[in-house]
């Protein structure tokens, strides 16, 4: 919710309250509070919180935002909020720069900087490019009541302070233990006694995919990252994952509608950029559609026959089209949530066939009243018998389809709806002139 | 991952080691692993392992298939496996149970049933349906260190004991303290001293989908609920709304084909419901696909002049139809995200004027191509002005229908891809003939 406190404050210069303020609010609020003011003003606000907090809100703005915003500061201040950021939301915002700047700013930084490229070095798609390095690691000899001291000392920041992790003299991840059980357990005992010795890790360059579906599997809060040696590097928390769930299924529903994914928001996206995403897909599916050109046009002696026969090209694949495009939205989100899986597309062919045929009925006795009303007692036959073969047809290459791209390791996502409708017009159109002419030829 | 060794362990019957290794592996992998049990098997597994560790397997399965496995054991067995599970899950398996079978249940478990029963009582898809009553609440005037004896006291379970509340004698709630916070807290510190007192919290009947939305802004982890009176009735879990956030993207995504949501895993449901949730909206779209059959009636006579225009009926129309989807899609997504708001209508409109004018351009151009090949020149002219036409007309459909739709509270996602395809048919061939009368027309 916007502050209109913060604006009014603000504007009075009522510095001191407003500081007290910005500290009591969620950062979240604060940012929709932000939207509100001139880029002037958001920078003058910027140089007069403390850097801990700017660090705070920006690391609750979007990237670009935040990046944007930062690069209007001075560059010492800059450096400044960098470095009380956490490492993962630090290095997103710096890989979004320009080179010099991001640079200048990790040269500022001297230690933290260097830790930074470190992390700049992983692919941004992967659990390294994901993972933050502040993390709470312990010996396996220390107690519980040293390990709360040491808690103590070192006040770890929110989000990575749930877990402690064991680790070895040279680094390796032997153990965790939850804070909850941490703070339950006698003081004397040693970690090693009561930590977990089954730990769910990843190596530094698992895809973000699979980051995500660990997650989910396990109901995780936080999953730490191995280098080649065991050794524990870093760990990824919950609230990236769900933003990474959030873009991932943003991509698979552009691709669901035969866009190229996007990679930005709508919002930042200009109208080359999405030119560019939609206009291949769209010459493509012309291509296809040739074949449905050249398939009435080969009939073209049964259409002067009877043009009452053009009437229906447009109900008949359409059905078609939204019939398979039905199945195939099933099928590719099914896949996708490992709801089926590919192993069970022999029933899943069955129960779709099965499906496939009520629905053929249903609507190819529609299609026979239409027929009659429209066109008389034998179009009526020809109409319905095509819209029966068209829906079975269409519902299975639905099904089959994202099964098959799956199989080859594509994307099942790459069967959309245009496309299946775009096949599925070229099938519909052969089968109603080779069920017509067999009705209409003398 | 399947773990054999549960498996043969089970089977060599060696219970000592089975129970063993039972409370080292993660619920999740017990589950995947129990898939491949038959029924007997896994009743006999259920009743070998102690309660706590099978109401944990089950909280991990998903809760028709917990429901189904709990209704085959013993029922004094199944009440002693729901008194050990948390509350939000026993309820949900529960609600999937028969009423007798449930309400039996819910007597055995006397006390503990009786809570049972009040949750019971919530709508399902509301912030009440989701909570669970087991939460850490404190006295303000309680210090750290008393606040941490009582931790190791009632030694609360794990997701719930990351956020310790406040409350009044009369069970207000006041403030939350992490327990990170607490940990590194001086002892002596009353919990009102350094407790947070803006909470982020939900009364009981608000939406499921407006939850999720809190946890996304806010990043939480738990988020409490209270009643009208403002005290503390239980708490929702970042696990929980996980799960939920995924059945909202499958509902949206289905929606998106035209199909009903099917409220259900694809797997579970049945030939029957797959085809209640799919005939309607084909028969619904038939009949505007009646439109379409008419326009071509209507303009018989100029199709019968040049019969070749019927070769470009499904190119033209599906391009309509293929450019509508995209830019459907691309605005239903970004309404849902909140990427685009309802009142940046203006400027999407003139962006989106723009993006279609240019795809317009390019598939003009490729239609032109196209016509002359097959029809010679004059058809080429009619083919890239109809495309042309089409494209601009249907990327702005596509945009502006799911704006209506949300600007009439409806669901946006109702602008699918089979309804955009069928709508644009129909505006397609009106567009197509007219244009064709006027050039071929003496």
């Amino acid at each position: 919710m916007v502050q209109p406190a913060v604006w009014s404050l603000f504007r009075e210069g009522r510095i001191q309250q407003l500081l007290e303020l910005v500290k009591e609010l969620h950062p979240a609020d604060l940012v929709e509070t932000l939207h509100e003011f001139s880029q002037e003003e958001q920078e003058k606000f910027f140089l007069l919180i403390p850097h801990e907090q700017s660090a705070i809100i920006l690391q609750e703005m979007e990237v670009p935002e935040a990046a944007a915003v930062l690069a209007k500061l001075p560059v010492a201040t800059a450096a400044e909020i960098l470095k009380e950021m956490y490492s993962d939301e630090a290095v997103d915002i710096l890989a979004e720069l320009p080179k010099e700047k991001a640079a200048k700013l990790l040269m500022l930084m001297k230690e933290a900087g260097e830790e930074l490229k470190e992390l700049l070095a992983y692919e941004e798609d992967t659990s390294g490019g994901l993972m933050a390095t502040e993390f709470v690691a312990v010996p396996e000899n220390l107690t519980v009541g040293g390990t709360l001291a040491y808690l103590r000392k070192v006040a770890p920041s929110a989000e990575n302070a749930y877990y402690i992790y064991v680790v070895k003299r040279d680094k390796r991840l032997v153990g965790v233990i939850s804070l909850r059980e941490l703070v339950v357990a006698p003081l004397e005992t040693r970690v090693r006694q009561i930590m977990h010795k089954k730990v769910v890790k990843v190596p530094e360059d698992l895809d973000q995919e699979e980051v995500v579906r660990l997650f989910e599997k396990y109901s995780l809060l936080v999953l730490p990252v191995v280098d080649k040696k065991d050794r524990l590097v870093g760990v990824i928390t919950v609230d990236d994952v769900m933003a990474i769930a959030k873009e991932e299924t943003t991509e698979d529903i552009h691709k669901a509608g035969s866009i190229t994914p996007l990679r930005m928001s709508y919002k930042n996206a200009g109208v080359l950029t999405l030119y560019s995403k939609r206009v291949g897909w769209l010459l493509v599916l012309i291509l296809v559609n040739l074949i449905s050109s050249g398939v009435i046009a080969a009939f073209e002696e049964t259409l002067s026959v009877a043009l009452s026969l053009a009437f229906f090209i447009p109900l008949l694949i359409d059905t078609g089209g939204n019939t398979g495009c039905q199945s195939a939205t099933l099928m590719v989100r099914a896949l996708v949530t490992g709801d089926v899986k590919l192993s069970s597309w022999f029933q899943t062919f069955g129960k779709e066939l099965l499906v496939g045929m009520l629905l053929g009925i249903t609507l190819g006795l529609a299609g026979w009243l239409l027929g009659v009303f429209r066109g008389g007692a034998i179009i009526g036959v020809i109409v319905s018998l095509t819209m029966l073969a068209i829906v079975v047809i269409a519902n299975l290459v639905g099904v089959i389809l994202p099964f098959i791209l799956t199989r080859l390791r594509l994307d099942p996502a790459v069967a959309s709806s245009p496309l299946i409708t775009t096949i599925m017009d070229a099938i519909g159109l052969l089968t109603y002139f080779t069920i017509a002419r067999m009705f209409l030829a003398p």
